[in-house]
């Protein structure tokens, strides 16, 4: 069974601990707003998309459970409550552009005179109801053009991947992308191995992808960073898919650090690397990679493991969190809940579909640990 | 100053103790074969010529304090005792071999009757001391023609150099092999910086090339083996320089894990490649590195540091401890001490000048973390 991050179920929401993985798994109950604040503070949710549907979820619970007496009561509590929210984790973005939506939408059922307050109650809470299912349900999209696009590349037979950082449930609304690929070849028993890479220095893939691996009993296999060129020499691999922080005009991609490293020596061992994502993570304000700042993060995260060093005293650290992909490298695609698409087709074929719908916006990306 | 790690002055032996690196900078006295057996087995000292060199130079030591009354009794002496030190790390090869040659030479000077009991002493305990300059000398050699050979490519301007896992003090019997051409650059003023990996996953470049880094005051930075390729896209360097466990006849190397993907990213990049070795790291047996078994190492070294646990639990790992980066992308060249050659000239320009006195025993290669 898939692994579910975020639960919500006859109006209860719970969500799974993330500060005690991968040595417990445990749910805990958010009720209230006070309560999703505190897990994004916490960090017991993270990963930009599932902090922002936590945090409205958290608000949809504690409308249901409120007495309004007029529109203008209820508007002004949807603004305070989801402005709270956002001083909880203020770089998650895509909980300030939720809150904004929600906010605007607020106001303008305030002063549209067609809804009564309960008419307004139920559409703000439907769409924030609707957030979970269509986030999973992009994710699913994709997951299947991936695994579609792979398999036909291998006649339908059964294939080895190798991954990076964590993109499945525990980094998204729920399913993953290049996660979600990977799962959907295990559920059409396809999927013979799937490696998946430790991801340094914050080892998402040692603690994260690892332990969704374990957890769906997928035929898995952990690898340090520095063994993905060996993997693909000695014992040969059939793709490799990873995400996306964000995806620029002519393909160029901006991913966890180490992915550049993962598609040059894919090219050089003539393996096909996707990049899966929602549409949602393309950036048309950026031509080319080039343009893409990258964020340096504290040396901490290389030289201590849990407060404890792990590194000579005193040596200086460079830690980009992020890296970027030339199109070029990208050689099985881009995989989009639209279809897969080479990087040079982005332009034309996903306007016409409807990418330029998500892109009024390019501050969404989430570029540090994830 | 150059960091010493064993240190042999007026008779006396003292060890720099591996086991509080990075943490502690200790010396301890080894003041008998006891000490030495005791300083190898506990991983004290590390590397596997260093413990050949320390494992004897504890002999030494003791052979000058010791009252012999004939030469079969010292020679019964020797034998126990370099048998007795061969019992501390059966798998550091490199003890085995010298006391193999210690004891041979001690059973033809006994019955050579040219030699008095003084005479045989005095050969086996000078024989022993040369081992430790005669292993500097070796390693200052091959530094001083490996940065001759790239200063010359960069017109004798200052260069940046990557390195990975340790070279150095710390994993030889002083100054170092990759980590020797750096020194001997950074001597010469003409390191404008060095990177090394942390090399996932046992992190000797972390802790112990770090370690000398620092020490040493070189302008030095740390990054994560994934970070190689960023590094070279982003910063760019000039040079990339590592050691070797093995070369074979065709020029491909055994080294470390991670240096297989350095060197194809290096290729990307089109930096030049070096190995750094003493010819006693050919093996004449082996005619390409297809031949060469790559031995797997615990999962812990991956999924456990301190004995914590920093992997999901459960999940299956994969830990090659070294790999084998083919000669084609030994693009600067191996360097040795009697200079520096391109893969393809070892087998015609080695053996004349002595490659072939050093290579009768194949089994000299230690592959594991060293």
């Amino acid at each position: 069974m898939t692994l579910e991050a975020i639960k919500y179920e006859n109006d209860t929401l719970e969500i799974l601990d993330q500060l005690l993985l991968p040595g417990e798994h445990k749910y805990i109950p958010i009720s209230s707003v006070e309560d999703g604040w505190k897990a994004i503070k916490l960090m017991q949710v993270r990963g930009a998309p599932a902090i922002a549907i936590v945090g409205c979820l958290s608000l949809a619970v504690e409308l249901k459970k409120t007495l309004f007496s007029s529109k203008e009561e209820l508007s002004k509590f949807i603004e305070e409550k989801l402005n709270y929210l956002v001083t909880s984790r203020p770089t998650a973005v895509n909980m300030g552009k939720a809150a904004k939506k929600f906010i605007q939408k607020s106001e303008s059922l305030t002063t549209n005179s067609k809804f009564t307050l309960q008419d307004m109650l139920k559409r703000i809470v439907t769409a924030i109801e609707e957030m979970l299912p269509n986030d999973i349900s992009v994710n699913k999209t994709l997951s299947k053009y991936g695994a579609d696009h792979i398999l036909q590349l291998f006649n339908d037979e059964p294939v080895d991947i190798l991954t990076h950082c964590n993109t499945g449930s525990l980094a998204t609304a729920g399913y993953g992308t290049a996660l979600g690929v990977i799962r959907t070849l295990h559920e059409r028993k396809k999927l013979l191995h799937v490696y998946c890479t430790e991801t340094r220095p914050y080892n998402q893939g040692a603690r994260l992808t690892a332990y969704e691996h374990v957890y769906e009993k997928m035929p898995a296999t952990l690898i340090c960073d520095s063994m993905v060129s060996t993997l693909m020499d000695r014992r040969g691999v059939s793709a490799v898919i990873v995400g996306a922080d964000r995806v620029v005009v002519n393909g160029d991609t901006a991913n966890k650090i180490g992915t550049y490293q993962l598609a040059i020596a894919a090219k050089h061992h003539d393996i096909p690397f996707y990049v899966a994502c929602p549409t949602t993570t393309f950036d048309p304000h950026l031509e080319t990679g080039k343009d893409i700042h990258i964020e340096e993060r504290p040396h901490e995260e290389m030289t201590h493991f849990n407060g404890v060093s792990v590194a000579a005293p005193g040596i200086n650290c460079w830690n980009p969190a992020f890296d970027v992909t030339p199109a070029s490298l990208i050689t099985g695609g881009i995989v989009t809940e639209f279809g897969v698409f080479k990087p040079s087709e982005l332009a034309e074929k996903l306007v016409p579909i409807g990418m330029s719908l998500h892109l009024e916006d390019p501050d969404h990306v989430n570029t540090g640990p994830s």
